[in-house]
């Protein structure tokens, strides 16, 4: 299989980001892993490099369009048509609307759906004139419906969500798969790990999200026929009451 | 009926916002209106006192918090409770993902969620310490799905209708009433009349929304019993095929 | 207001359908309150014409075609325009999936949605010739979404949404408003008072929906302009976690 | 890869249940063929086995307990556990809510839903018993919102997805896999030539949803890990306006 592969949101090496570059990687794609500490990613690309896989990794700031370009640039140097652009980058935390500040809720937003615009916009321009490739959006519980004390996740998950149909509408009939995945429930990964620890032990054995399967899916989706593709899925543990 | 009503985008004096201030005025409330050109909130305003209504004109851009920092204090000083916070500002123009520009993007989503998340961290506040009153949103069918050629104005909406949903979810338990009213059809005010003046006949008799007609159901939400509120309705034409 | 009110599933006296009889016959309609048992619709009937009201009282099983065809035909025999026929049969307790029989099932579904069925068949063919009128449908949460213990009410539900939907869509063109009222926490009537007692109380003030705030929003709908009708609106207690 | 794969509604050999069946059976599954007409699912069974798959077909009309139960009877008999149950059973054709009888409504109802019923009543006994396996359903654009002429497609889809939900949600913590996975658009099937021939060429090259892609996604949802299990997904062509 060939194509680049571009994974935005990478930069926590067991998390849902490193999971997809591991998992395209593993089937041939090049993948250029992205995130905003340049250590970090770099683990994550020497770990599929182990193992016989192509990964570069590039610092990247999602909310910076000069960084965003900067990454589109290196793989239009790279010369291989692009398979995938997943935007997995976001933030959350919960914080009560009446103490979250102005600038507070400009940087969920700016993380949370603005890096995912200057990706599209991006992503779109060198998709839709090969004709093929997918784009796609890791979305959350939050996306679907607002949550208390997570309104800024909520809005942005939300924008998200209606940026990724009208880009479906938009570009699908050029060819361009536009998917959003709705992960609902805890995921098992370092940030989970540190800040839940025993909470994750409660959920049991795959009461928790696996990143791993997580990227099985994203894989999935993106191998899909055009005579049938996935506009949105949800994926939440076995156990998840919802 | 006492308590003052803001009424936030009010700037066409025949659009949902005028009506909406006039509705609310006619059975007694004192109506804040606000929009960017005080001769256009001027004209609203005029109208109501011409029929023994209150109304206040007050100019503010809502991506201003300075500006609706200043008309909540406007109403503080005039003293009496809030009734009702009504955000129905926003601008809607079809612009393809492909030719849209960030600076672009960024005007919609000042106008169509900054806005009202700006008027709506000061009138939680203010209805919270209250324990009663209402906040309103105005939302659009591009409010619950995305949209081709309206990546932006979808994004927005989906934005504001989360943080409704949130904001629901919050403050609810501490009697503030939260709504999202989506209007899924033309309007037929002066916007639509400049615009689609042949199309608006087409639709005939009754096939566009009428501004009092929503204001109507803007009013009859607000009065609502807190034991029984709706968060989420729909409003369209009866013809409208949907 | 003039014409003839259908209510069908007003069996209990302090319940939904007893409090929307109520309020329609408060500004003016004659209403034809149906149940399976003739003396407690006897008893709304009779409170209805004790303050002034025009109400009769009609037998009637949902689930039987003769019947719901009897109470049309009384009805056509009274000579005025149908106003509204309101559907709120439908019984409700949380069975297991497991433990559930066909005949158990079938039972939820015959009141659930057949009833429903017929009661439009009917509804429709009247409303249509009119060119006006409405019908109205009670909705639940598990209208909405499917849920656990409760596959059969939320299957009937569900299809009873769906139909509302297939409706409003066919005849709203030809004049007829259909909607969809999708309630969402206890409903503070005799079935709860027997049922959770201590709950209700629990609930406090204003916790749990009050029949008669529900009905004014169900006049509130019907009353609506054919240029802003609403298809589907929800109605929760101010303190429900949702 | 073991375990009985049973597929109700398999009766058009190059339609969505055919090609279910031949997937499934191509990773090694054994699959039970199960279909109103002997000949034809004896058709697909044929093709399976002479591609070195094993498939057994028995006549089944889905809307008789006793023709379901005789299904399971034989997959007991087999021995080996169950990967999983498909219920792809279904008609459609549009009727207008005016001219459709009780008589076709109920038999829209029985194929549609009834049969999901009766073969979930039976699959969630055995896979609950054996805490895995998966039920999967064919749902359809109908099964999220009403449309007009299709009000009894619309309700029977309606019911199955909210039987689908309240199942996922009652057995998920069980280890059974319950998703709904929703087909919108024309599907290139045999049913599809017959009644749309021209308008499938109109489609173009992948413009109408291929069996083959769908049945890919139906085996991919059954292959999910359990800590990250897909409920819900759409599928449609490249090209489809929605």
């Amino acid at each position: 299989m060939t194509g680049t592969v571009l994974v935005f949101g990478a930069g926590t090496p067991n998390g849902i980001g490193g999971a997809i570059s591991a998992r395209f990687a593993a089937v041939g794609h090049r993948v250029v892993v992205t995130g905003r500490t340049q250590e970090k990613i770099d683990q994550t690309a020497i770990a599929i490099r182990s193992v016989g896989g192509k990964a570069d990794a590039l610092a990247c700031d999602v909310t910076k369009e000069a960084d965003v370009n900067r990454v589109f640039k290196h793989v239009e140097e790279i010369g291989e048509p692009v398979a995938s652009v997943i935007y997995n980058a976001g933030g959350n935390a919960p914080i009560s609307f009446e103490d979250i500040t102005s600038a507070q809720f400009e940087a969920f937003w700016q993380v949370g759906f603005m890096g995912g615009f200057h990706t599209a916009k991006r992503a779109m321009s060198v998709l839709a004139r090969q004709g093929s490739g997918s784009m796609l959006f890791t979305g959350a519980s939050a996306s679907i419906r607002g949550k208390p004390n997570f309104a800024h996740f909520s809005a942005a998950k939300g924008a998200l969500r209606n940026l990724a149909q009208a880009l479906a509408r938009e570009y699908g009939p050029r060819g361009v798969h536009v998917a959003h995945i709705v992960i609902d429930g805890v995921v098992d990964g370092e940030r989970a790990q540190s800040l839940f620890g025993d909470n994750l032990k409660d959920l049991g054995t795959d009461g928790s999200l696996d990143p791993h399967a997580i990227a099985e899916t994203f894989l999935m989706v993106h191998n899909q026929h055009r005579s049938a593709w996935t506009h949105e899925l949800d994926l939440r543990p076995f156990k998840e009451v919802w």
